[in-house]
């Protein structure tokens, strides 16, 4: 994924010389970084805040395919969707950590373009870089990151938070992510078959970057603080709808029901989606990766959240006995079920 | 390193299943986890405390050998080497993350050892475990740990913070992870070169200890604590003291006068080294892996810190333009080296 002009030698570095090349133009924004890269531990000061910590690992061929993504995309990625995580519990990302195992083979220039990538991302959420860890990897890259946010005790909005009646809402659309993938999949297919034909991915930018550069959604943070709405339950879709849903019914104590219209699919995810097959619905219930926020908020807000146009109001929280409902455009009633990413299978 | 009876695996429990598994005994002792493992983030309450952060990546066969390492020891050890970092701050560790990849064949049982291990350590150490992540892995077994620890702001040592005319210090004894290392080395061969030959390490229980299962010391920060005493400048010694000595000196803008005859080796680390043919302070200044603590105090402190068993005076830092010396037995003038470790070589 990288050209090979330009090689600088990782073992000439070695791991003091990495970081250092790497971190040394890093500038601290946040008022809570007191202390970044260059000591034993970084220092963090939140003051009144609680302080949020959430952490992805991250192996090639499990979570990545380095012969369709691109490393600065990569590093990028890795950073949003654990930002992500922040977000989802209603809190302001400000710190992370990126630790990177590679080979000694890696040129420098690639684990630069890494690195660039991660930083473009720190810095479009105004997130300071303050520690990792680099290191050979006798087998695969490996990406740790772990990110550091802060939140008032009021402000926070955990998974068990959901109260029956609730109103269930998703900002953006879902499924793109997953059907992105299929595209990407079959396009590589196509090429190790025959290496002389080009990716076909022309009209189809909008699911690609949706799965290739995912946007964790700290703008509907923003948005929920401009409108004076606090979620009672809140998390990002990483798993699925479906899943991810089970995980705010199973620690709020609730059912929910679920209304398979109101679900927001974009009109090329449902195309492509056609082409392979596949059941748009079901695309977005299981397809995962959309790291868009999935929230209950009383049904008193209803008039602050109907007219938002990135937000989807799709079911709501019912008592634990009715079960997990979704209704299908037809009316008919289904039970609900995850079928959330199997990291094992 | 684990038998074969009572084999679960792990794709039949799926990830969520693991976590639940590996994590629902878990109570958290910390007043500052408001919120462990369980939703998108933990939720961290350090009130007037400064937060300190550090990460730390595990790679199989770049960092552990599984084939004499045994599961839970590396999970101990994973975890406090980590913690390490946070005590060479000046600060208490109270929270880790613990993030592995490993083939979806392991057993669930190893996993529980490896967890076992780490447990342990948090137990020990009075430390919660709040998160984490698990996943498969295509290549080997990857630990990604994180620590969280709290200090006053007064209390924190950074490296940049010696004086000149500060005592160099140096917790314990060194070069003894490293001798081990060669021990395990040793035995490793000639078990690949005849299996029904038995590891032969009896009687140097103390240094292949020192290599399996390092303590991290945060009985010295505590006895800081007892004697009112604070170091101007700390860090832990993992790279050997050497190099680790030069970054306290770089980043404090010093020069230091460190005498052999003081360096603390152990008999059996010396016996041993000789053994090998190694010269044992090379390996004490060189080997890394130790884990003690390196710091510099005030002159003025001389008589807190002259009579602690476990605490050896070692030099004192000078300024910049004197450089870097170690004084031999005999007396002689040496350019002082680092050497420690190139992750990259």
């Amino acid at each position: 994924m990288f050209d090979n002009k330009e090689k600088t030698n990782l073992s000439e570095l070695g791991e003091f010389g990495l970081i250092k090349h790497l971190t040394s133009h890093i500038e601290l924004k946040n008022e809570s970084s007191v202390k970044g890269i260059g000591d034993d531990a970084a220092v963090l000061d939140f003051k009144e805040y609680k302080t949020l910590i959430s952490t992805d690992l991250l192996l090639e061929n499990v979570h990545f395919d380095l012969r369709y993504v691109p490393l600065k995309h990569l590093g990028y990625k890795a950073v949003q969707v654990n930002l992500s995580d922040i977000y989802a519990m209603n809190g302001i990302a400000s710190q992370v950590t990126i630790s990177i195992g590679m080979s000694s083979k890696f040129p420098l220039e690639a684990i630069e373009e890494l690195y660039q990538g991660a930083l473009i991302a720190c810095e479009k959420f105004n997130v300071d870089l303050i520690g990792g860890d680099t290191s050979t990897s006798s087998q695969g890259l490996v990406i740790s990151v772990t990110s550091i946010g802060y939140a008032k005790e009021a402000e926070i909005a955990y998974r068990s938070g959901a109260k029956e009646g609730d109103l269930i809402c998703v900002s953006g659309d879902l499924g793109a992510a997953y059907v992105g993938l299929q595209l990407l999949e079959r396009e590589k297919q196509i090429f190790l078959e025959n290496p002389n034909i080009q990716p076909d991915l022309e009209g189809k930018d909008y699911i690609v970057e949706r799965q290739l550069k995912p946007e964790a959604r700290r703008d509907v943070i923003e948005l929920f603080r401009f409108l004076n709405v606090k979620p009672n339950a809140m998390m990002d879709i990483s798993d699925g709808l479906a899943s991810d849903l089970f995980h705010i019914c199973d620690a709020s104590k609730l059912g929910c029901k679920l209304f398979e219209e109101k679900i927001p699919i974009d009109p090329m995810t449902y195309e492509t989606a056609r082409e392979f097959g596949l059941d748009p619905t079901v695309c977005a219930l299981s397809g995962g990766e959309d790291y868009e926020l999935l929230f209950t908020v009383p049904q008193s807000e209803y008039d602050k959240v109907k007219n938002q146009l990135d937000i989807s109001i799709i079911g709501y929280m019912t008592a634990e006995s009715e079960g997990k409902q979704l209704i299908s455009k037809s009316g008919n009633v289904h039970e609900l079920k995850a079928q959330g990413w199997n990291a094992f299978s």
